[in-house]
């Protein structure tokens, strides 16, 4: 039998099972989801993209006192400088969206933070074994100094381009993402591809695992044991899980979001830059009709996540799903409700022996 | 060992091995490479839409003389009635590309053939073992005498709803076709996805498995030994190859659609209605930037296929690949060249029992 579970991935991150979790950006990885998949022998990720230095640092040691397996934390590498040109057209585009929610207009001196120098010293810092990157490459110099400190460096990539450059820079290990993958992908460059690189998941592993030497990871659609056998049948060495978590106990996911999951099919997601503009999946809801029938562009990112962050959390609070960002993969007929991260993991490792006895 | 070659739609469909060669119309899937296919002990299929009902019965009769195997032949069940409103609009933004081949202006008097009923009597009468459709389920009547005659009935699906109704009205193998598919694919109503439902092959498979009883067949990105292996741990029970097939020896695809195929990559397509009036995903040339920046909105299908059919006719007099319509799904790093229809079965079939020993 050439398909077998303990993968050279397991060996590199040393777990016991080539599962890993998405650590997706904006709360729904909790310190308990990480730390619940890595004690299933997975890999747990914390999406840390959008937090403050020393919440990062808070997780991380929450994460730890929960587990002593291997983890991750995933960081954007993207450039954060912001261009608020058009935002007085935007937030006026907004405005009705705020007077729906009864709350005030939007503000025109928006500032997006830049924290990632801090971000990446925490990981440095708190000794993070996974330093896991969307957007692009670890910068060089935070590269050197990823390898010295002897961590592993994740990358995800959606083009077998994008895989050699990673490979070429020093990652260790990638995830190819393809176009079922929910949220926002790890596209280096959107002005190639202003919607993403979308290459569908089963094109694109055994093309990038052809193109490269180091591990490559299959994201975008995996949600069972299937998909993880099917995943290490294209020549990938494991898989990762986004959108499955999301519904799972631990998610830090709204309720509302939890529901709109539960409650969508294959043909409800949609590719679109109104949140952040830069391009993710996520459920067509009336926050996207508004802004993609707005005929005003959204700023760039992170300027239109920035802009419409009020919006977002105000609907979080009203319990309303319609202007919350539902990101969320091509696969939600197969996610189940409220099951524990660590089950969902086993769940998963059954499946593939099952298939593979 | 779950997983296994030999599987129920084997049987079913009277195979040796679970691979069936798409039948894409238009002229690429000649009788031998058909022949070639069912001879290797998979499933070769006539792209037969585009086809005089007398040349289906010669082409038929031709598989005949070169396999005592079962084959297919695949047609549309789309309405072919043309909607010629906008004609005059459409082939004076066309006009240039026949100035630039210097070919005459575009008639406005144009005609859609409606072959479907002369063509399916055709398979009938001729014995077809293997009735395919696009773009729909057979007509109810077509779908009794086709029972009835004790033929199998395969139809091309791109949702989970598609699934069902093609279930339900009677089909007896459901093609479950990702959006990583080259050409045209089966949606059956571009009203609610103007661009077709673009589900990534990943996704799709197990979704539309869990909601059926009948076998189903994974399209779209399949392309070797891994993809067969990966197909069936997402509970198909066999794959479906077009792309595959287009730069094998016997292969009908014009010289230079071949060598755009080999020197593409996952990067290079696009879905567009620019050729036909239906989303088709296919590399992008110079016909779909004149089309699709023009402003002037394709015919509806088939009227648009029709009203460009002289400038694809003579851009292939003229070896010129920049107004063909190049198909190809999203996989196409991993063509091989000039191998032979049987060749590349044997292979496929070869790699996927390595991986399965």
């Amino acid at each position: 039998m050439k398909l077998d579970l303990q993968t050279e991935l397991c060996r590199r991150l040393n777990i016991t099972y080539p599962v890993i979790q998405a650590g997706m950006a904006g709360g729904p990885t909790t310190a308990e989801m990480v730390a619940g998949v890595s004690n299933a022998g997975g890999l747990g990720k914390l999406g840390a993209a959008y937090m403050v230095p020393d919440a990062i640092r808070d997780t991380v040691r929450a994460i730890r006192r929960l587990t002593d397996r291997p983890f991750g934390v995933n960081l954007f590498t993207v450039d954060m400088t912001d261009d608020l040109s058009r935002v007085r057209e935007v937030q006026r585009m907004l405005d009705p969206l705020r007077e729906e929610l009864g709350i005030a207009h939007g503000k025109e001196d928006l500032r997006t933070p830049n924290w990632f120098a801090e971000q990446f010293q925490v990981l440095l810092e708190e000794e993070v074994p996974v330093i896991s990157t969307a957007f692009g490459v670890l910068p060089d110099d935070a590269m050197r100094e990823a390898k010295a400190a002897g961590r592993t460096v994740m990358t995800m990539v959606t083009t077998v381009e994008e895989a050699k450059l990673a490979e070429e820079k020093g990652a260790d290990v990638l995830v190819a993402q393809g176009s079922d993958a929910g949220g926002h992908r790890g596209t280096f460059d959107i002005t190639k591809h202003p919607y993403g690189a979308n290459i569908g998941t089963f094109s694109l592993v055994p093309q990038i695992v052809d193109n490269v030497r180091v591990p490559v990871v299959a994201a975008g659609g995996v949600m069972d044991g299937r998909g993880l056998v099917a995943a290490l049948a294209l020549g990938a060495q494991g898989v990762q899980l986004g959108t499955r978590f999301l519904t799972s106990a631990e998610s830090g996911a709204h309720p509302a979001y939890k529901k709109a999951l539960l409650e969508s099919t294959e043909e409800d997601t949609v590719i679109t830059k109104a949140f952040s503009g830069r391009p993710a999946r996520g459920i067509r809801n009336a926050f996207i009709d508004h802004v993609e029938n707005s005929g005003v562009a959204p700023l760039p990112f992170p300027s239109q996540n920035t802009a419409t962050g009020d919006i977002r959390k105000e609907a979080a609070a009203q319990n309303d799903p319609r202007y919350l960002s539902l990101w969320a993969g091509q696969a939600t007929r197969l996610l189940t409700d409220g099951d524990r991260a660590e089950e969902i993991v086993k769940e998963i490792i059954a499946q593939a022996q099952e298939l593979l006895k």
